[in-house]
């Protein structure tokens, strides 16, 4: 699926997943051009793919159209993982979401098309199944209903690469990550953990009652299910789970990262099943899809999470950009 | 749920359901904002109501928010029914879908914060389903791939109103028509066909090859489902499929026209099974859920064929006008 003869855009390539793609790609040889805005991503994740000759890096944001349209001359196949990532915080600034997930994902399509680029794919989240009914939860769970912008904006940018599917002959695929581990990770809760016991090695502040059920993977394994289900699938629409098989309780994950830490933390809860507005107290998806197309990963959630944070322990300029 | 002291907000007023929707709140006593671009609807409607002192009109756009804001004060309740209505000509513009629809609804959603309101009415489609894989299709239907910009645009509309639902405590209710007929219609087929027979009533050009199985509503049975939902559902977040419990090939509606006007064109067809790019061949809605509120339709499709052919009829200034 991918020509190794004509460029790859990837958007949002100084973000934690999509700068691990450039390097992977770029390591295969692949020609890429990297199109971010800097916001939330970081630079110095592109320090490799910048000595590469094959690397272009442009300096702009998606709500630029124009920027976009010229940006993509030439490219072949378009990876869109530029995104605001933060499920929390969506009801602060509920204009988030909408411009730079859904907005954004608009002006990529419409930069393609004006383009005559039709092939495209676009990392969504297991959150677009709200409060699934059905756990594990399959790619045809029954009509979700949102419980956050985020999981809202997100399903809109679906919904707008389905429909130039149909209307513009695109072929696309959609992968709905659970939340992804590893190098580069910069938010979320290994990180939050990790930077307050480093602060305060005797206790620890969690969001919710620490039973919420989550799912991880490790992001080497979701950049290998990303190539295998581009070189195996043929449809013109393509949704895909991206999981493990397990998931773990927040209090696993805190056993964790405490053993690896040789710490004791006396532990504080905000009491509530849900960590925020918007949290989802079980996120467990069927990955069967993936799985039947010759995939599987090779870590489990907690070598995810132990890889994340010998990662964060070497890179701890990190914890203090953000 | 709707408070005879307190201002009703409906957006896209001057439309064909809002208007008619308008005219009834009215003859129950209600106080009314209308707020209307008048891009797409007609102030004609609104005469009646224009003569009302309960009814105050607005002449704005829901892109505007800052005129949103201002016009929503004191108000109680909002039916947001300003939208593109028409799911044809998606790829020939395709931000209009996302302006109009999405960014319009996020748009009312924002101004209803602002002001402290909390309760919402929204006209989403049948369209959010796509090509259905169960019919007649339930609201649980499993997870829909969008085939239309429309489409795409209203089911982002629906993440919307969900997830201000569950971050800021709205209460919401998502009515999923089929195409509305009667009284003020003036987009669809049967204006078309109408239209085309008034000026060479020998001869009828059909979209698709005829066969399109379709589901259509009168007008009047779509405003009373929607008052007998809103009196008899209390979940914060409530989807309601609105529809007949029939379908009707577009030939039958051709052989209801031509035998109601006396005609026998010959009959001319694009030939395929779709009659523009995202059109649906069969869209036939489960509408258990509103029946078991005690709700069912006055009108066949036939009668609401007749009914509104009658109008048009003796309103033939509107096929001038589009």
């Amino acid at each position: 699926m991918l020509d190794i003869t004509k460029p790859i855009f990837v958007t949002g390539c100084s973000g934690f997943i999509a700068s691990n793609l450039v390097d992977y790609l770029l390591s295969k040889g692949f020609i890429i051009v990297g199109y971010d805005n800097l916001s939330t991503g970081n630079m110095s994740f592109l320090k490799d793919a910048s000595k590469n000759p094959n690397f272009t890096f442009i300096d702009s944001d998606i709500l630029n159209l124009d920027d976009l349209v010229k940006s993509m001359q030439g490219v072949d196949f378009v990876f869109h993982l530029a995104a605001n990532a933060d499920v929390r915080f969506g009801t602060d600034k509920p204009d988030r979401d909408l411009k730079q997930n859904t907005i954004g994902t608009f002006n990529v399509l419409e930069a393609m098309r004006l383009n005559n680029i039709k092939k495209i794919a676009f990392s969504s989240t297991g959150s677009v199944y709200g409060e699934a009914e059905i756990i594990p939860t399959p790619e045809n769970a029954p009509f979700p209903i949102q419980t956050s912008l985020y999981g809202a904006s997100k399903l809109a940018g679906e919904g707008l690469l389905s429909a130039y599917a149909h209307g513009f002959d695109f072929k696309i695929w959609i992968f709905r990550f659970v939340s992804i581990l590893g190098e580069r990770y910069s938010h979320g809760h290994v990180f939050d953990f990790y930077k307050q016991l480093l602060k305060d090695p005797s206790k620890l502040s969690v969001l919710g009652n620490g039973k919420q059920r989550k799912s991880y993977l490790y992001v080497g394994d979701c950049i290998d299910a990303i190539m295998i289900a581009l070189e195996n699938t043929k449809e013109k629409v393509n949704i895909i789970n991206l999981g493990t098989d397990e998931y773990c309780e927040v209090n696993d994950s805190i056993r964790w990262i405490s053993e690896h830490l040789n710490l004791n933390p006396i532990l504080s809860y905000t009491g509530t099943e849900r960590g925020w507005i918007g949290d989802n107290p079980f996120i467990f998806l069927d990955t069967n899809k993936i799985r039947n197309l010759g995939w599987k990963p090779k870590y489990t959630i907690k070598e995810g999470i132990i890889k994340t944070l010998q990662y964060l322990e070497n890179n701890q300029w990190l914890l203090n950009e953000k």
